[in-house]
């Protein structure tokens, strides 16, 4: 298939949902303003070999990709409207790879609520590079941002650390287990990593409470010196609090090198960090039971500018903080 | 320099004058909405080795990139307001090339009035890629589409035809000049393919009458096969009527082989191609005066579906139809 066929065949479906894609027709689409809200947009490139694995399937790429996106989203307390995908892909040989592609998109935005409005698609003679553009709108007229949290706010985060980089580590070899490790808890690990799930009601919860917040894309101690350094403030955190899950803990068990600052080092777990003021605990504890994973407080902002690891100053260099692209 | 470090010294100064971009430092950029305007997107990738040679300048690939994304949002009869960059880079020595990128883009920015709003910035085993995606407004509150134009209408075009596409046989040897071809007009031709010119100003002029428009990025009968399938009609154009510069006319005088065919099958003019009732001919004659480049009628569309040339029609399959990624 040529390029126009590919678009009509496989990406115009997914565009069906949305007025604004124009049938992917022309050379722009439209986002037609929602009652004066703003529109939150966030851009993220997954490239092949350094985001997903080569021989992944497409289906899994696409689902991951899109959730991604969708967490920057969350993390702004956004709810999605659609998105742009720009396609980078080998010449030949990929409509059965591309229609796979497509029917993993097509699940995810049917469940998230998100079609597709336009994008580009191009050949490269490089490996696959997958980049989102992802639509927002804010339901409040409100927004969550990393650089309102104030000292003295505690410092939140959702369901569990260190899953997504564990599941890494031991589909890498960098970790590795015996033989009776239930499979059970293999493929829980595996599925954190690549189908994280964006935590959006979440993220339009928080709009109304908390001061700042930030996704945990790149690792716990990377993403909460990002709320940091935006709001100019240090946070002082016990690795007792940080939430682990049952299976990292059997690995943790078996693989003694494995420590809790490989887990607050390591990225893609897509949880959300949040910060609010301590008289929202009661109601944040409240929320956390109507959902399926826990709200767990970790520690504190704090005035000093650094990062405060059980007493001791984590000192940036020593530790890998989060995926460095360069 | 890492990851950071290349966003807050290199990026962040792109961001400054664009509120909505939150100092780069969130997870997404915010996109106010302006007086219940509707907001136009497109996302364009132009990849090295396809879009533009591995060793352009950077700050000239940076002009190309950001002007072919301006002309999607031309040819939609809108302004723009900020773009989002994708930026896909070997893994080292990057920093003198992403810096020159970088003074491209603010030269290219400033001019078109068109700030940096966020992004995403990963390494690739690849070769460059720069994906970007634009915004604008609609000031009318209108949109020129391409599935609207009525048959009967005349179908116009900016500029020149064929410029960009002759600079790029040149520049790759598959037509050969005599070593006295004036440097000129060389150095001219290839300026229309390095540094096209969105037409803005005409985009947001055609609003008012124009019944259809798209740019010319794969060549005018792609492009104009494109007006013609979204507004399922057909066009009869004459190729006495096809406006060719100087330049290209003295090409033509050395290189017999070259023809009009070669010139209305090449891409990356970024004029507009547009259709309008034949009661606004004076009207367009008018506004052309004000422009340093001409609005020339070529044809008329029509209910048959193909595409007519000098009376014949054109079979697709005998065409070069613009770039086929695939």
């Amino acid at each position: 298939m040529n390029e126009k066929e590919l678009i009509q065949t496989l990406f115009l479906p997914l565009a069906s949902g949305f007025e604004g894609s124009l049938g992917l027709m022309d050379d722009a689409a439209v986002i037609n303003n929602l009652n004066d809200q703003k529109i939150v947009v966030s851009k993220d490139i997954l490239v092949s070999g350094i985001h997903f694995f080569e021989d992944e399937h497409p289906a899994a790429i696409a689902k991951k990709c899109l959730r991604v996106n969708l967490s920057d989203i969350a993390a702004m307390g956004a709810k999605p409207i659609c998105y742009l995908l720009g396609l980078c892909l080998p010449k030949k040989d990929n409509v059965s790879w591309v229609t796979a592609f497509c029917e993993g998109l097509k699940a995810e935005q049917d469940f998230y609520n998100c079609a597709l409005a336009g994008g580009d698609l191009v050949s490269s003679t490089g490996p696959v590079s997958i980049s989102i553009t992802i639509f927002g709108s804010l339901a409040e007229n409100n927004i969550l941002l990393r650089s309102n949290a104030q000292a003295g706010d505690d410092v939140w985060v959702s369901g569990t650390i260190g899953d997504a980089g564990v599941a890494l580590m031991l589909l890498t070899d960098s970790v590795k287990l015996k033989s009776d490790f239930p499979k059970r808890d293999r493929d829980y690990l595996e599925a954190r990593l690549r189908s994280p799930t964006p935590r959006l009601t979440l993220g339009e919860k928080l709009l109304s409470f908390a001061s700042s917040a930030c996704d945990v894309s790149d690792g716990l101690l990377s993403d909460l010196s990002n709320i940091c350094a935006a709001s100019g403030l240090g946070a002082s955190i016990s690795s007792r609090l940080i939430p682990i899950s049952s299976e990292v803990k059997r690995v943790i068990k078996e693989v003694e090198t494995l420590s809790i600052m490989d887990l607050i080092s390591a990225g893609d777990d897509y949880e959300l960090i949040f910060t609010a003021n301590v008289k929202h605990s009661e109601h944040i504890l409240d929320i956390s039971k109507k959902f399926d994973f826990g709200l767990t407080k970790i520690g504190k902002m704090t005035q000093e500018l650094s990062i405060v690891l059980d007493g001791e100053c984590v000192k940036q260099k020593e530790v890998k903080m989060g995926y460095g692209h360069f």
